[in-house]
């Protein structure tokens, strides 16, 4: 079950603005309606908050292990997406996050979910 | 023939925009004028309204049987685009919908035809 | 020779905005220098007005049969793209129209034309 | 020795804004500290002032022959790409005008520079 | 141990405005926690100031010796990535700097940082 | 439903053997068990008898109209192969033939199916 | 845990020798060590006996059902491959079989196990 | 008209056997049935007899004009394929030869023609 | 300093032939002239002698800390593959073993070393 | 000029069979008729005989050096590759040998030569 108590931050080395992106190619979750796995890929992109102001940014091991315990949950892409974008903007508060899946096909349909926290200067692209 | 009876929707999770993309690489339809199939990939691209103002997300199985009566369809790929995106429009009124479709070449020419819904913040590149 | 009467158009099927892309990967006309074939691709990308207002699009042989007819002509890639965009823009009368020519490489270097018919919301970038 | 009375223009073909692209992938000049030669892809784009206004193109094979010059001259990344958009300039005085040049590595780095002529509509990106 | 003593410049070739871009593939750090090695690709990019304004650039050999200095440095990748940019913004002091690593998987999960110095007009993307 | 019928020949050209190869990226037929369509990769590839032993080519229109006319068979991966095999071997009585069908993934398992006809001085490797 | 009682198989359509390959590329099981999950793809490989000869074919859906089966089983890469070519010889008994696994990298290095069963005409190259 | 007596051929430099690739890419022809044109690649491999045994080698410039005399050619892929390997063997007297023709696709289907001169030491494969 | 004593084996799980390869692509050891690090990925395939014969397989972590020995070794490309190959094959002692390693361009060249062990069926081709 | 006394060897390092490959991809050299540069990749593949029978490998700075001898050699490709094939077969006097030159396109053309020294096992394929 996804257990957003494993999340660890640690404090942002710096006052200057900076992105961090990580990429976990190695999702799974159950489809909530049929019982099978899916699979995915998770992308997180965010800027922390400056030092001075309390910035953290999530610790890479912690991570890895919250996105595992996603591996027996039953849930909808769109779920799952979102949940994550809350778990990680409540952990590190950032200044933006983005969080975006990439969902192996199923039925000949391959999908995408983009989620975002905080002012959207940039969009996702139609 | 198309029925857009086959889609169904669901309840969008949240309040907060996010966007989703499903891709369909195994679509066929057959050309009017010759009657030969025609193949090609259908991507569609949108933003649900919130949850609070009633936004709901096409459901993929359905979009899967949707997508698939089409098989025996005679239709440019003008109007197949323009018909995909009001069946989904009229489905889910989003707050802003692309569909594009990407069509394997006839005579040495392949095409792309890309149809919007909604405000258009991003529109097509020349 | 360039025969700009074999191309044909028919009605825009809506009123909606939408773009189309016909990419032709099979053209060759003459070096106006040496005589010696030159091989390219041919990107035509174009809005049609909406369908109230007389908007038209390039039916799809017509184009094919139009982009042959450069098969004996000499021309440098200058002519050839500007030609192809006036001869296609005094067709459809589009809100916009974009035509790219890639050639492929001459002395070791290839080369890319881009023609615009419209007011630009979206030039080439540098 | 780069010699730039090798280019030669001819007039453009309209007065439609267009845009050129010429890439060479087959570019080498020496190390001015080693003697070891360097080999690179030089990018040409410019957009041509108009037919009325006395705009110009560079002709294909004499760029070939100034770029052939470069063979046995021993110049940094940094200055072969700046007296390349200056001789080119100079050449044609295009409504805009840039130059890239991608280096293949050395010492496990490889290298772009990028240099611009005109008002920059569009600055290379960070 | 990163030594920022290695740096060299050269004065730059001109006063106007040009993009210079260093990729070095070939980086390695070690972990903090762990003391195994880390592997990535540092790419550097920058706009030196006008040359009658004092600009300069990172000379390319002493570069590649900097950066092989982390080769027994235990640092999280955004410590590095963060220590590079204030090194060679102090040394160049650029019209604007960014410094992006890209770093191989670790437990499932590849990392990317980007750190920016100087007027952001061309943000990271979301 | 498959016609061999539809499929027709011509005399191959010369005595001295050679090899032809068709592949056909745009079949589509139906699952049998559930009735969703299968989309895959027809490569068909053989050997003509010597035209002095009354060798014959499978004409190219005939062969796309005999892959269409599955359309609408429900038929398993295997029949669907090792039927294509026979009734080409059937019409050209060739020196040796192979079809191999790749088919796009179902529940994230993809497949191809290799058959043969005649004396296998190559077999299908492991 | 994997359980074999899953497969099902169906008699081969024919006594012509042909070869079927499935590539399933969702495959996950646990680290016997660690007890975090491991991903790879199971690429299956056979020729059945002839159908006169009791020859069969593993069913997909069984296979992808039995393949899930390992989602909760920690074991090496080694007994993982092993297990499958036993299981799957035992239930086709076929005139050759091969399975290979390819697993993404751990602690930077990638695996690939392959094992086979029947004499071998085509052995694994070095 | 395809035209023979272009080809030029030259004295082969040595006795060590040694073998020589030509790829064309840029072939085109026209469909005896459509007069529509063909675009296709020519692949000539090679290898020359000894010098001592009055072995030769194609001229580059002559086979390029050679392969330019079928840009009005209507002839079928096959005997397209054929001539070309009986006109280089009958210049050059090679110890072998093989000519291969790669048909960008027509409705659907993209070919592939394999022909070969003398002891064939390495067949097509299947 | 190479450390073959970090190298540790278990029991192979099989008396049945099969094939295991490991591909490392963080390697890094130090050029003996220079001292510049260099970089590559080292391949290692082997097939283990039989459980009854007291077969073995190197274990993955203990590999791991093996090739990370040699990233303070001064040592040329070719003596580094043949002592990973002897030190795999003193630990195993199997059926066969093949260590390949892929340098990275020095000075505009990259380097391939391939070195076997054991009776060779498969030699690596020219 | 081709100067083969800039090529320095070094003894084996074992007396155990292996392959070393180089490949050179910044090769440049003049074409004899026009005087135009040709550009290419040069890859030399070889078995040198073992240590105790004198065996020598090239070494990887005076082969660089070598190959850029040729900067200024007005030559045909088949002359070239035999060249540097009895060069090195002369400093080395290896097992086998193989050189293989890719070169460029030149009018639409590119070519490929493989020359080999010493017993054939693995001739080059046709």
């Amino acid at each position: 079950m996804p257990d957003s108590s494993l999340l660890e931050a640690f404090e942002t080395p710096t006052d200057t603005p900076f992105v961090i992106e990580h990429v976990a190619e190695e999702f799974t979750s159950l489809c909530p309606k049929t019982g099978h796995p899916d699979f995915g890929t998770v992308t997180i992109r965010f800027q922390p908050r400056p030092a001075s102001a309390g910035g953290t940014c999530v610790e890479l091991k912690s991570l890895k292990l919250y996105l595992q315990s996603f591996r027996d949950e039953g849930a909808f892409y769109e779920k799952v997406t979102n949940l994550i974008r809350d778990d990680l903007a409540e952990l590190m508060n950032p200044a933006w996050l983005r969080v975006r899946t990439d969902w192996k096909g199923r039925g000949g349909i391959r999908s995408t979910i983009t989620a975002d926290y905080g002012p959207s200067h940039d969009p996702p692209e139609r």
